[in-house]
C-alpha cells in the first residue's frame, strides 16, 4: 500500500495556495502570470524529483518549452488555486509534465477548471551545468499512451528547432550605443502599482518609489562600471505629486556625471493613470543618486570616464560637477566644524 | 509613568529587520533602496501617528521631501537593520522626521551607523484627499531647538518651490505617439535577477520569466484598451537559453494584432550579464500573449482597432491574424471531436 | 549610561511594521501566520544575539519550540504591529524568549495586546551545524525569577520528549468526500524553499514554517465553515528536525475536533530533500491550530458539527475534545487566580 502511495507522489504533485491581493489587478482578477508561475513551480519540482530518482549525477530540471495555454475562466482574490502536475512522457533527455489548474471558492465550494498546460523539462547536471543527463523511464498505463506521448515529443521538438532559427533572425542588431556613453547605460522600468505598494488610502508609499528609483539607478551604474556598485548618497528628493493605486509607473535613469570615484545618475518617475486616462501622464518625482564602484574585497575602484555626446549631455555633466563640488565643500566644512 | 511612556511612543519609533538575500545584490551588499524603504516606513508611521493625536479630521501623512542622504557604511545580508525615527519639528502643515539607521552584526555584536536621514511629511485628510490638515504642535527640549527646526523648514520650503518650477520645465513633451498605435502602447521593463528568482543553482525559474512577460504584455493591453484586461491565452514558449543570476533582464512588449474580441502582444526577453559583460546581451525568450478586455461586470468589451504604421507593423498584423484564425479553427475542430 | 543602554539592547528588542493587504484575508483580518512569523523573527534576532555575546564558536539560534499561543484580538490591515521580545531564561543549551504583540491604530491611537508568546531557541555552531553550543548566563531580577524559569524549562523539556513520539501518521487521500467530513476539508500545499525563507546558514526560519502551517489550517477551517475564519490559538509546537534550503515542504491539515464555538486542525509538515533524495522525506513539525468563525460584523458564528467516519477520526476527535476541555479549565483557573 505505502509503495503505491510513494509511487503516486513520485510522478504526481498537488500545489495549492490562496490568491492574495498582490496576485491580482485592482479589479481582483488574478494575473495570468501568477498562474503561469505556479504551473512552472509544480513542473520544476516534479521534473527535478523524477530526474533524480535513479543513481547517477544529481541534476536540476530546466524548463525548455511550454505548450500553448488557454485561460478558460478568471480566478479571483480569496480563491484557492489548485495546481496538479503529472509526468506524462519521458524521452531520453526530456520529460513532459501536464498540469491542471482549478480555482476553488472555499466559501461557496464552487470549483472551475481554469487552465491545462503542458511543459517540457530537460535535466542539467549540477556538476557541469552544460551537461544534459539521462531521464529515468516512466511506466505508461497502456502502449497507446506512450505512442501519443512520443508524437507530442516529436512535434514539439520540430517546433523548437524552427523557432530557434526564427529567433536568431529576430535578434536585429539595434543601433547599439557605444560603451561609456549615456545611451549605453541608460535604463528604464515600468511597474504596475499593486495593493502592497500603497497606503490604506490608495497612494503609493514614498519608500516604494525610492526603492524603484534606486533599482534603476543601480542598473545604470552597473552597466557603466560593470562591477559591484553601491549607493553612496541620494540628493534631496521632492514628492510634488502623489501616485495612485492602479497607475503604471515608469522609472528612467541616465548617467549625468562621473568623477574618478563616483558617478551621478538622474532618475525620473512618471505616473500614468492607466484606466482614468483623461488624467494624463505626469512627472511625479526626480532625483540624483550617487554610486561608487567596489572590487571583490570591497575596496573602491575608479569609475570609467563618461563619453559625452551633444550639448545636453555636456550641460548636465557640468551641472553634476557643480553639485559634486558643492557637496564635497560642504562635507569638508562639516568636518572642520566638528573638530 | 504610563503617561510618559505613551508620549515617548508617540514621538519616537524603532523598526528592525534581518536583511535577507532579496534585500541585497549578488555580492551581499544591501540595496540602498531597501534602506530608503525602511526609513520611509518608519517616517510614515510616526508622522501619521503624530498628526492624528488631536481631535479633528483623520489624516494620512504623505511624504513631501527627503533631504540628502549619505550611505556611510555598507550593510550586509544577515545583519539586522535598526531604524529609529523621531519627530524633530512641526510647522502648521508639515512635520520633520529624523531617522538613524544602524547595522548590527548579531554574531560579532559589531554595530555601525549607516545612515542619517530627514524626511518631511504633510498630512492629508482621509475624507477629502486634497485637503491638508493641521499638525499638532510638538514640545521642544529648548527654544534653540525650535529655532533650528524652523530654519530647516524654511530652507526646504524654498528648495521645494524651486524644484517645482524646474520640474515643470523638465517635462519636455516627448514626441508623443498617437493612441491606438503600436508605439503608444509598447512597453518594457528591466529587472535585476535576485536570489528568489533563481533555482538553487543560479538559473532563473521559467515561471519567473513568464510572470514578467505577462506583466509587460498586460500593461501593453491596458494601455491600448484602457479597461480591465485579462490574459486569455499564451502561445507555445521556447526557452532556448538559460538566464543566470546577476543578469539584468529586459522584457519588452508590443501589440501585433487585434480582432474585435482579443488582442495579441509579442513579448521579448533579453538577458544582459551585467558583470561578465564579455558574454554579451542575448535574446532568451519570445512569446505571444493574447488578452481580452472586460467591463466592470466582467463582460467582454470590443477591442479598439489598431492604427498601423509602416510595413513591419502591417506584416506582423497579418501574421497575427493567421495565428488567430488557426487557433480559432483548431478550437472548433476540438469542440466537434468532443461531441 | 552607555552600559545600561547596551544591556537594554542586548536582552530586549522591538520590531514593528504596518500590516499590508497581503498580510490579511479578503475581509481584512491579519493572518495568524503573519503574526507568528514576526514573533519568530524577533525571537531569532534576540536569541542569536545573546548566544554570541561571549567568546567561543559563532552560532545561530534555531527555534526548538513555541509554547501555546492565544490570539486575543484580531489585527487589521493598516494597523501597526509592535512586537517586543525579551530573554527571560537561559539554560546551558537553550534560551527562552518571551514576546508581546500589540496592535496600534495610528489614526485613532487605540492599542491592544493581541498576543503573548514564549519561544525556546537552541544555538547551533556555524562551523559544525550538528554541534549545540553553550548559552551565556543571563541576570535575573530576583532568585524567584530564575526559579520560575527553571520550572518552565523542565516542563517544556518533558513535553518535547513526549511529542517526539507522536509523529508518524500520514494523510490518506479520500475520493469525493461529503461536506463536513474530515476528507472534505482536508488540504495540503507544497512550497519549494527559497533563499528568503532561510537563515544565513541555509535553514528554514521557524516563522516561515508556522506561516505556511497557518495558511493550510486556515483553508481547512474555511472549507468546513464557509465563512470568515480567524486563528484563535496555536498549541505548543515542537521543531524536532531542521529543514534545509532546497527542500520541498509539504504542509497538510485536517480537522480533528469542533465544539460549538471553535474547531481544531492538526497540521503536519514534511520535508523532502528534492535533489539529495537518498536522505528521504521526513516529518519536521506537527501542531494543532484552533479557529473561530466570524460573521460580517466580526461576531462569532457557531461551527457546523463534524461528520466523523471511522475509528481514527473518532479517536482524534476525543483527543481533541480532551485538549479543548483542558485548555478551557486552564483559562478559567488563570482567570480566578488573577482576581
Amino acid at each position: 500500500m505505502s509503495g503505491t502511495q510513494s509511487q503516486a507522489t513520485a510522478s504526481s504533485l498537488q500545489i495549492c495556495r490562496i490568491m492574495r491581493p498582490d496576485d491580482a489587478n485592482i479589479v481582483g482578477n488574478v494575473h495570468g502570470g501568477t498562474i503561469l508561475k505556479m504551473i512552472e513551480e509544480a513542473g520544476c519540482i516534479i521534473g527535478t524529483r523524477h530526474c533524480n530518482t535513479q543513481s547517477g549525477d544529481r541534476c536540476a530540471a530546466q524548463l525548455a518549452r511550454v505548450e500553448r495555454t488557454d485561460f478558460l475562466y478568471p480566478m479571483f482574490i480569496g480563491e484557492v488555486a489548485h495546481v496538479s502536475a503529472e509526468i506524462t512522457y519521458a524521452s531520453k533527455h526530456s520529460v513532459e509534465v501536464q498540469v491542471h489548474v482549478m480555482s476553488e471558492n472555499i466559501l461557496t465550494g464552487a470549483t472551475k477548471m481554469t487552465n491545462r498546460a503542458a511543459l517540457w523539462y530537460v535535466p542539467f547536471s549540477l556538476k557541469n551545468v552544460d551537461n544534459v543527463t539521462e531521464v529515468p523511464p516512466i511506466k505508461y498505463a497502456s502502449p497507446g499512451q506512450e505512442e501519443e506521448g512520443k508524437k507530442r515529443y516529436e512535434a514539439q521538438k520540430m517546433e523548437r528547432l524552427e523557432t530557434k532559427e526564427r529567433n536568431g533572425e529576430l535578434l536585429m542588431p539595434v543601433s547599439a550605443p557605444e560603451p561609456y556613453t549615456v545611451g549605453f547605460s541608460q535604463s528604464s522600468l515600468i511597474h504596475l502599482v499593486g495593493p502592497s505598494d500603497c497606503t490604506l488610502h490608495g497612494f503609493v508609499h514614498g519608500g516604494v518609489t525610492m526603492k524603484l528609483m534606486d533599482e534603476v539607478a543601480g542598473i545604470v551604474a552597473a552597466r557603466h562600471c560593470k562591477t559591484n556598485i553601491v549607493t553612496a548618497s541620494v540628493d534631496a528628493i521632492n514628492f510634488h505629486r502623489k501616485i495612485m493605486k492602479g497607475c503604471v509607473v515608469t522609472v528612467s535613469g541616465r548617467a549625468t556625471f562621473a568623477s574618478n570615484k563616483s558617478m551621478e545618475i538622474e532618475v525620473f518617475v512618471d505616473a500614468d493613470p492607466l484606466i482614468e486616462a483623461e488624467k494624463g501622464k505626469y512627472r511625479a518625482v526626480t532625483a540624483f543618486f550617487t554610486y561608487i564602484s567596489l572590487d571583490k574585497q570591497g575596496k573602491p575602484l575608479p569609475i570609467p570616464p563618461m563619453k559625452l555626446e551633444g550639448d545636453g549631455e555636456q550641460r548636465r555633466f557640468e551641472d553634476g560637477k557643480m553639485r559634486y563640488l558643492q557637496n564635497k565643500a560642504k562635507r569638508l566644512a562639516d568636518k572642520e566644524r566638528q573638530q
